[in-house]
Order: structure tokens, then sequence, then C-alpha cells
């Protein structure tokens, strides 16, 4: 795994977050802290940017801790936006954003959800990119990338950031 | 699983077709085989158009059987298309087609592949649609949409024209 | 204007037909006659695919005289579509199909409209493709295209014919 | 023209520059100029963020003046971006892309370009935005959104200013 390379330098680091819309309160919670916890490292946090599960609480984590959060919305308008976001990119694109979520951001973070976090996990993987699994569990479906480093796995927001610097640096 | 909501009456059935590019000679064989009975009912066979793996195997099925290929690519281009593609619709959008393929197929069969394939599965279940995998094994990770009996398996290629046939009729 | 290098030998012409979706009869007259007339010549009339307009006539018209329609549909479903379209690619990616619509085409002919034809028209020009403006007026300001012979004009469906013609062979 | 209703209050004010990668000089004055203002009124600017042209001199206006800029890449790397993009939106959906540019921004400036920046400024009319000409002529093609006031005409950078901050309080 080797984040840097699509990173160019002097800008920050972009950290897609996804995951469901309808998850358990654990999913939730470890969504909120890893957003804070991107937000301290000074990174940005990207993800699908509607006013539900996993997008919200880790855009409201990020914004607590001071952060910058960009949506990139699947709607043609912000009224399903979370009050957490930045900066709205709206792609009236519906699910063919999640390929621009997955391009977009340096690395992604994935916490549990269902056929749409893990059409961007494929996605990103398909983009080259390192996707971290966050307390999720995909059976080595993706057999080739966890080989390679691409796919690792993390039980707390803590460790995410740990293995992300650890690349980075 | 329920097929006909979403076809208009009186157009063709699009069955779309998904898999890798650099596949085992069996599921090439497969995917052949399918192309070919896809066309003999009829039907539209759809899929992502390059000129490789199950895209290009599929395609020539259909086309050997008289059927009509639709080829949605990724590149702005068709340098790369499969010969056997009857109408190609460039999208210049790299995987964010994938949401297109979905979205245009009214059933989306996938034979064996990797990231590409597994979003194409993933995004034609979240936009609600039946998913019956040829000889691919995703060992429950879209188990919600199994239960739903929205995600089905079958062994052959005659497997999957008799589900599709008893799901339309 | 050259159109043969963008369009793969076998595979039948593919002509874009774009113009307004509230448009005076003589526009809807000639946007029927200009299918029908596309139709005939065995080439494949591809257009916005909504149920209005210059859409909904030209798709008319090419499957009344027996031709094949294949419709890119800004929706993520088909319940606006033109019943004459006969093959419908669902994008559900709003006016960023509008790309694709001009990429897909091997020549776009351009009915009067508004906003929407003339973002298809500039789309065409900017990927490269020849558009060909029917009875509708853009007072030169696609100077450079009009230059290089990419943007031509013509009275007529039957004129619109014979420019393609005399392009292709 | 009313910009307000499309802007979730406490968000910053997203205003989009577009404009031609080739143009003369007094345009890329222009654009530096127009970046600085828009940085120096706090609001974000967003463009195609490619190293050319209206985009790049815009962009290195606004980084100028301390502001953020926000880059919609029609390619899917960073290699051709602007170095004073500030968050790159990595799409790679090529022309498609100007629809994102269109929906994400509460109003557009347009800057004199080609094809591609007609397609936006067509685009953004047709999402329902307010466009300012930045000394750039359209022969009145977009009749109806003139006499709807959604299409103005600036001749300088602080005369754009002055019109988005009067459509605004």
């Amino acid at each position: 795994m080797n984040i840097s390379p699509e990173k160019p330098l002097g800008n920050p680091m972009i950290v897609g977050v996804m995951g469901g819309a309808d998850v358990d309160p654990t999913v939730l919670k470890n969504a909120h802290e890893l957003g804070m916890r991107i937000a301290r490292e000074g990174w940005v946090l990207l993800n699908g940017g509607r006013n539900a599960g996993v997008m919200n609480a880790s855009a409201q984590g990020a914004r607590e801790a001071g952060g910058i959060v960009v949506g990139i919305l699947p709607d043609n308008h912000c009224r399903q936006m979370s009050p957490y976001v930045t900066i709205p990119i709206v792609t009236g694109m519906g699910s063919a954003r999640n390929a621009v979520n997955a391009l977009s951001s340096h690395v992604v973070v994935a916490c549990p959800g269902g056929p749409g976090t893990i059409s961007e996990i494929a996605l990103a993987l398909k983009a080259g990119r390192c996707v971290i699994l966050l307390d999720f569990e995909l059976r080595g479906i993706f057999e080739r990338a966890e080989q390679e480093g691409r796919l690792r796995q993390a039980k707390t927001p803590r460790a995410v950031i740990e293995i992300i610097r650890s690349e980075v640096s």
C-alpha cells in the first residue's frame, strides 16, 4: 500500500469514508470518531454527503474537530445533504457518483454497509486506491487486493489513522 | 424476483452480462454460450463493450446467434471495442459507466470477475435489479438480496435462461 | 467534415438527433421526417429518449420507417420514455448524459431547442463530432467549427441526409 | 436572478468560473482578478481544475488571496491539474463533468471560451443556475434566460462581484 503517488504535493490528504445509510449505533460511533481523527490530522474528509448513517456521522465528527468535509451528492439538489458538509459537490448522477468518490479519495475507509458501500470499495480497488475496512468483514472476496496489501483491516478508528500515517510517511 | 416492472411493454428484454476481462477458459466458454442463449430468446445483450474476457465472449456468442449487442464503453473512443458489439454507447466516463450498465439492464447475469464485476453486481442490487450469478461465488456478502430472492445462483447458462424465463412470464 | 474515422467498420452509422422538448409544430414535423429518412438509410437514430418534443417526434419517424431508436435517458427509470424508443439506455445522470449523446453519435443533427440542445451541440463539437443544424440559427457563436467545416447548416431533413451521405462515402 | 434558494445556510457560497483553456492575455488577467475578488469575499471558487487558461488563472488569483479552489477534473488523475487547486474532485468522466460544475455552483461566471465553455453555460442555465458573462458575447442565443434575468453581462471582475452581492443579500 502506498498512498503518496496519487496525491499532489502541497494539497491536503483526502480520506474517503464510505458506509451504510442505515447502520447500527456502534458503526455510527466509529464513523463519528473516525471523522474527528481525520480532521485532527489536518486531512479532508470526503463522503457521499447525505444526511444519513455513516455519511452524516463521519461528517459531524470531522466538523466538530474543525475539519473540512467534501460531500459528493448523488442528487441534483442539496435537500438531503448532511448539515455537516462544508463543500457539497452536486453531481445529479445517482450511484454513478460512487466512482467519483473512489477516484477523488487518496485512500478509502469503509465502514459496514450494503451494496452501495461494497460498490464503492470495489470501484476504489479497481481505480488502484487502497481501502481500509473498519470493522467490516468481506469474507475474502477481494482476495488479490488483500494479497497485494491494498485491502487492509482495522478494528478501531485509531488503527485506521495509524495505517494511513504509516503508508504516507 | 420480478423483472417485469422495469421493462416497458413492447421493448425487447435487455439482459446485462458482466464478468472479468481476464478470466479462465471455462468462464469464457460459459459467457459465449450465455450470449448465444440470450440471443436465441430474442433478448438484447448489454455489456461493457470491450474486446476482452467475458465482454467479448458473450458478445461473440450473441452475434453468432443473430442477436443485438449493446456495449457501454468506458472509453471516449471505440478503439478497444469488441468487434461483436452492434451498438456502442461511448460514455467516456470510465467505471462510472458501471452504474449505467446496471440501470440499463432489466436483469443482470454476473460471471466470475474482479472488483469491476463486483461493483456492477453491487450497483445493480442497489438499483433494485435482480442479479443471477453464473458459477460465481460471493460468500454471502449480499445476504439481504439473497434473502429477498433478488440474488440467485446458476450453474449453467441454460439454468440462467430458465430463471429469467420463469420470472418474466 | 469527415465522419468515418469514429465509426468501426461493420457497425451501423449512429446519427444523434438533438432538439428541444417544447418546440413549434414545424420543428416537430421536421424531426419526424428526419427520423424517417435516417431509418430508411439503415442508420440507427440516437436521441435523449424522452416522451417530448424533438426526441419523441424523431423516434416516431424512425420507428414508423422500421428503424432502431436508441434513447439515452437522463432519468433512472423509463417512466417518461418515448414509446418509440427501441433500446433505452438508462443513465440516471441527468444532463451529464448529454456528453454521452455526443460521444455515442457519429454525427449529430440539431433541431431548434434551448440550453439543453445547445449544450449537446457544444459537447459534440468539443468531442470532435460534426454537427448539422436543421433550420436552427446559432448566430456564429461556434465560429471556429464553422470555419473547419464541422458545423454545417441544412434547411430540410433531405438536405441533412445528403450532407451525411456525402461525407461518409 | 436569485441565488439563495440553492445554497444551504451556513455553507460558503460556491462561485463557478468557466472559460477557455486557450485564451487571450486580457481574458487571463480578468480571470486572475476575478479569482482574487471571489476569495476576498470569502467565497469558494469552483472550476474545471486543469492547468490551463481561465481555469489556472482564476485558481491562481483565488489562492493568492487566501481562498479555497475546488477543481472538478475531467481526467481520472491529477497530472494536468492546476497547482492552485486546493481540493481536486477527480471525476474521470471527461466533459460529462461539465454538468457537475454547473450543478455544484450557486452561480456561474463565464469568461470567453469555446464549445466547452458554452456547454457549461448551457448546462448551468438548464439546471436553473444564474450565469454572469464576463466580457463574453453570446449574441442572444440564450434569449429566454436573458429575459428572465438569469443571464447577465458584466464588463469587469468588480462588476461580477457586485451583481452576485446584490442578488445574495
